[in-house]
């Protein structure tokens, strides 16, 4: 986890054992050959304005930052460093942490919290990890501010300085493993397996929202074990956590692998790791699960009765996370030139639904009708957004929109059977262009996304035959 | 939420619009007479050991700390006045955090996260802000630590020092208002209704598990708004919202109403609370909503252009939270001598099965029917915990989980019908007394919670009638 730069992928130490292919098509998930469509989006973002989207080709970082902006999942904040999560990001992030937390209980942990900061002293116990984390960490020094009576300004008051400095966690283990040394006594204790979901920081010096940020959320799971072997199988039972988040849940195909001893995390003995491609060639690490060997027991001394009468060991450990650095793995993996797009099963927003009219006695009719969809769709589980926004026009809602929404594997805009709606004003119809024929096809060829009204309240189908 | 110490009744400033009654039976849930069974239980502990629960009469502050350590549910840590939420704490926490966010996401704001650290500069441009919080917060000053060659010790290395100190956040109101700065600019932005998660820091000197620590978790929501009355119609609705939360979903009888000039937030023209009453007669601030007027935005200088052409005005704003603190109250409202009692909504551990063997032949009978029903409850969704533990007496063990695992209104434990169990074995029963009869009255006249065999798969019910 100290690893947070971009990895090339010939500078992965893969073990033949873990290392498994990966499919561009994976568990009904399609992963959309980019680059087919990069010509029709050069041209649409060719006038490009405040709000338009750098294509790939010209600049991939730019073209990232323009997605995540357009997508209203995050921005800077006024604290060096650190973001701002947006409702849009934030959802997806929760999203995430609903599939991951019951994962994670079923393997057996237990979620619990465990303090903010940290005593100096205690992140100095394990060499390795002081040398890994003690030029990146916050300092908190005072407890309370002052006002000085001669600049008139507010100041740390000298007198509440703290006789040891506390460092903001960059990661918990030296905390967690003071707290284990009291709850460990025998074997009959073990496994501790414990989860927390918190924030974390790092002072890293050049930033990038969500991929490497001062704070980050995470979760980061410790456990306590009787046995080497016994650890090293939930490392591993862990990372194979981790690629099925990644590849069911957010379809990114992963390679699966070790860290190179260079790569590994600060305390570690051996570092498994999720590694997913982005599309411009990039490595980026999605997920780490570390076999700690018995580091941080003897660094804190925790020892155990073993079964065996009269003998103590210091136990064994495992720490394993995932940060919302995966955000932009998520981001990276699906996205093109148009925008934002993300699978269905995290998606902020699932469905919008664009109301159009003409003239003002048509707006009730179509707001009516396109609430009672809306109502139709959230109760079968979509979580759907609804646009009734006056005084902007047509063309305006649909580019806004189609960078905020978007499924990979799908065309971006659903046409409405008039069958369905039973309402004869086309304008209903978000694509703008006449309504789709029964197989989903338009006059100008391209097949569309269509709600079937024969099959309206039991299944909803995209023209090629998915559900979604 | 700058008054975080406990308050007598006749403290509050009670409005009588907002007041109501607080009835000791409300929706379904049963409150204890708790005084009722002092006799009994100080006899139990009479023979008090380390492990023992010092009784409310003897010393009342002393019984909650005994509470929170025999159920588990949290302990201080090597960093002063900052707790670790223990697995058992977690999981209520957990499930309180399940309950609200759902409820919040239906009074429409959508959860987001903001940075961790404020600038110093921002704190102070509230002026009763500042001087609410100026005297308990965290400063972080460097971001490095290095070594001294002279001391060979750790320190914060001079030339990390930060220009401007960061303030760990003790409330988010200042950022937060900072970000609606950029975000809204029209009366189609408004309202903006956003929501987080997180953890808080306020440097207090006498701190108490839950009650009153330096670090805390709690969701703070902060909404703008077009006018006066709709902000104050939204800090009337969440109170409400908490109100809810408190006596339908943990069974805590609540009086709401308004706090006097002197305990309002600091920064708000009008702070409701829900104040718990605890078995002592103390009054528990279990939950605050404030109308904030427009002091944030003046202060943030956050304008909106109106729905009248040419005009601008600063938005009007509302911030509401609850805390761990809850906790507290939930602890001391249901609770008794003889350890925790928590309603089964928000149980940890709903139903723990106590397994018993005398002789090794029969430990394997009795670990399968035990895990069979175990695996029936989980899978009907209740939180089952199966203590299987050898070579303890079980003595200890009842002991033990009579202190974890508690329901108010019911007797502490339950009998399991030989009908269900198909097991001749008397020890299966956790009771420890004869097998209870059909109607759930055991010889000695108690009731007893009962699995009844003819509804199992249906219905579980409790000896009362109440399901649960």
């Amino acid at each position: 986890m100290s690893q947070l730069g971009f990895l090339h992928p010939t500078g992965l130490g893969l073990s033949g054992s873990c290392t498994r292919s990966v499919s561009s098509h994976r568990d009904g998930f399609r992963i959309r050959p980019h680059r087919t469509r990069l010509h029709a989006t050069q041209q649409k973002t060719a006038g490009k304005d405040g709000d338009a989207i750098t294509t790939r080709e010209k600049d991939y970082s730019e073209w990232y930052l323009d997605v995540v902006r357009a997508g209203e999942l995050a921005e800077s904040s006024p604290v060096r460093g650190m973001m701002v999560i947006k409702p849009n990001g934030m959802a997806i992030w929760d999203a995430i942490r609903d599939y991951l937390d019951a994962k994670i209980k079923q393997s057996g942990a237990r979620n619990a919290y465990f303090p903010l900061m940290i005593p100096q002293s205690f992140l100095t116990k394990e060499a390795e990890h002081v040398e890994g984390f003690a030029t990146e960490c916050a300092l908190v020094t005072h407890h309370r501010l002052r006002l000085n009576p001669e600049t008139k300004q507010m100041e740390p008051d000298p007198e509440s300085k703290l006789e040891e400095p506390l460092i903001v966690r960059p990661t918990s283990e030296t905390i967690i493993w003071h707290m284990f040394g009291r709850w460990i006594g025998s074997y009959r204790d073990l496994p501790l397996c414990i989860n927390q979901w918190a924030n974390v920081v790092r002072w890293e010096m050049r930033t990038r929202l969500f991929l490497r940020t001062a704070e980050f959320l995470w979760q980061e799971g410790h456990t306590a074990h009787e046995s080497a072997e016994e650890a090293r199988e939930k490392a591993i039972e862990m990372i194979n956590v981790y690629e099925d988040l990644c590849v069911n849940q957010l379809a990114i195909p992963v390679v699966k692998g070790i860290k190179s001893p260079m790569e590994r995390f600060a305390g570690a003995e051996e570092t498994y790791t999720v590694e997913a491609m982005m599309q411009n060639g990039w490595a980026l690490q999605s997920g780490t699960s570390h076999f700690l060997g018995q580091n941080f027991a003897k660094a804190f001394d925790v020892t155990f009765n073993t079964s065996v009468e009269g003998v103590t060991d210091h136990v064994w450990a495992t720490s394993w996370g995932v940060s919302t650095r995966l955000m932009g793995a998520l981001i990276m993996t699906h996205s093109d030139d148009s925008g934002l797009c993300c699978p269905p099963k995290v998606a902020a927003i699932q469905i919008a639904i664009v109301c159009i009219w003409k003239k003002a006695d048509q707006k009730e009719m179509v707001l009516g009708a396109a609430k009672d969809v809306a109502a139709r769709l959230r109760s079968r589980g979509f979580r759907v957004e609804l646009d009734d926004r006056d005084g902007m026009r047509p063309g305006a809602k649909y580019y806004e929109w189609e960078r905020k929404v978007s499924l990979p594997g799908y065309r971006r805009r659903a046409t409405i059977h008039k069958q369905v709606m039973h309402i004869e004003n086309k304008n209903i119809c978000p694509t703008g262009c006449s309504l789709a024929d029964g197989d989903g096809t338009t006059g100008c060829g391209k097949r569309l996304c269509v709600l079937r009204s024969e099959n309206w309240g039991t299944q909803v189908w995209s023209s090629c035959g998915r559900e979604f």
